[in-house]
């Protein structure tokens, strides 16, 4: 970036280079400059994460809300190069991340200031791409919401993911106990991160076995990124007041509920999109999520997991592996 | 009761009169009298609310939790008149209001004490039996776990029962706008307590009405009774982050739910029931709604809606009366 930078005459005012979605499939174009609207920053993007939301974008399932960039891309990290309109407290040439509608597969983007994080202390700014999205995903949801609490217990569901493995640290630093679905491959590194019981989904039954371990009782939160396929067992497997939260639908998302198995496991299902979201309600969010998440990565409770980085013009085949479910952590584009 | 106590030679400690199920009827029959267990009081029941669990009870699709009585009857009022070992602070012959976990169809019935609440400055024991189970059941589910804030909207399917008349109540007193489904001959009664908008659900599309009504946003939360029937149009009439709350079924247990739908709204599908909380979760429930609701009923903010009062022994009356859904308000059982 540092190149292509240095040979734009006009500062970087005109034109950049993003990853734009054509017929289905990501190509990398020169697109215009981002401009900061009222209250917006431009950020010069060092590093970008991957979401699975991403790849939703791409397949023409998860359009990006109105005033967004139509380019995906929900989380980076990187330095601020302009600041907006009634923006104060930012200066040019500060180190940050951010959680985005949109736009972060690019050289620049433009964020709502509240949207911004700061680097943790002792992050380099790759491994701060790669917290923003997972971060506030999980907070918002297994926290805030679903107000998971010390000696509970918290199944995640996909615990190899950006979000699986964030939840499991964040899990174990809160006092839960953690119980993970994933592919034999990957147990050993959960159990790392803090997990207590690993499943392998694809020859155990998560039910029986987290049912097993903890005498009975099951799970008091669910993080789910399955949907349909998965929502009876996920009924089946809470405990008495347990929530269960979908944020993904790889396994479909119709299907059927028995509102009296919900009412004698006094159970809430919830499901929601970080994405969406009115951008005050971003902006407690995020206020949130440095207050209370952010000293955990300091503390080194909670470490951003980085599968690989990989060029920005490599965007497609970071989509083929994220699509292959073989990583682990998250995959960082670096423009 | 005063009568038939006064021929009890030995105080009222052998036997009394309860309601009791026998081949899904009720039959007014003379049972044990309750002893108070660790922690327990009995109290002499001055009146009894009837309520729709107690129907599904009847019929044999409720079963009470293991250890509470058998017969039916979720709350009531009355006087203390005999306290069990472990038991601090009460008194024989002090006025009281309880929720139930059953017995309350019955002359005197044994409750743990933290589930007593004080019979509020002003009302009469009638009006206090009137009270517990609406408040608990919906203080619980709108308020502690919806968290219902002033000028959000709340929606209450069956706004002339006990539960309805009591929610739009709580709902107009926190500062919300509450819209309300019942049948038209119900409507004067239910804005006089505080409804904006009833709905005509007889003619009327609640969903087009509630939408209409708020400028296209929709409800905030929508405390329901009818289940399954509703489940989708619940789903359309929330606003974005809306909350639905279950607490009956009478159209039905099973439906479809689309989670991407349930996703867009940020929503969030609860159900609950009161009567199979663990005993500390019910005394907490008890005592933020006697910290919380009891002083606007002290108010005038909120009042106890008594449809009629009936001899305990007529209670296979007040069922019709409640099945024909042609009461307003509470229906009281006078041992």
């Amino acid at each position: 970036m540092t190149e292509w930078f240095s040979v734009i005459p006009l500062g970087h005012s005109e034109a950049m280079h993003a990853i734009v979605i054509e017929d289905k499939k990501l190509a990398f174009r020169e697109v215009p400059d981002p401009v900061p609207a009222e209250g917006e920053v431009v950020v010069d993007v060092t590093a970008a994460g991957v979401n699975r939301a991403d790849v939703s974008q791409r397949q023409g399932f998860y359009p990006p809300p109105p005033g967004a960039p139509d380019y995906p891309g929900l989380e980076c990290a990187g330095v601020i190069s302009a600041v907006g309109p009634g923006v104060s407290g930012r200066h040019v040439g500060e180190r940050v991340s951010a959680l985005l509608a949109g736009g972060g597969y690019a050289q620049r983007v433009a964020v709502p200031a509240g949207q911004l994080l700061p680097v943790p202390t002792g992050l380099s700014l790759h491994e701060a791409a790669a917290l923003p999205e997972v971060s506030c995903t999980v907070w918002s949801n297994v926290v805030d919401r679903d107000r998971l609490r010390k000696g509970e217990t918290l199944l995640v569901h996909g615990g190899g993911s950006g979000i699986g493995t964030f939840a499991i640290q964040l899990g174990h630093a809160l006092g839960a106990t953690v119980v993970a679905t994933a592919r034999a491959s990957k147990h050993d590194k959960l159990r790392e991160l803090g997990a207590d019981l690993v499943v392998d989904y694809t020859t155990d039954d998560f039910v029986a076995a987290t049912k097993d371990f903890t005498g009975g009782r099951g799970a008091d939160v669910v993080l789910d990124i399955v949907g349909a396929k998965y929502l009876s067992r996920n009924i089946d497997v809470l405990a008495p007041g347990g929530r269960i939260t979908v944020i993904g639908f790889q396994g479909g998302r119709k299907a059927e509920v028995d509102l009296v198995e919900l009412m004698a496991k006094r159970a809430s299902l919830s499901s929601t999109s970080l994405r969406a979201r009115p951008i005050p309600d971003k902006a407690r969010i995020v206020a949130a999520v440095t207050r209370d998440v952010w000293p955990l990565v300091e503390a080194g409770a909670i470490k951003p997991i980085i599968h690989t980085t990989m060029p920005l013009s490599e965007a497609a085949e970071a989509h083929a592996l994220m699509e292959s479910s073989d990583h682990l952590g998250k995959i960082l584009l670096l423009p």
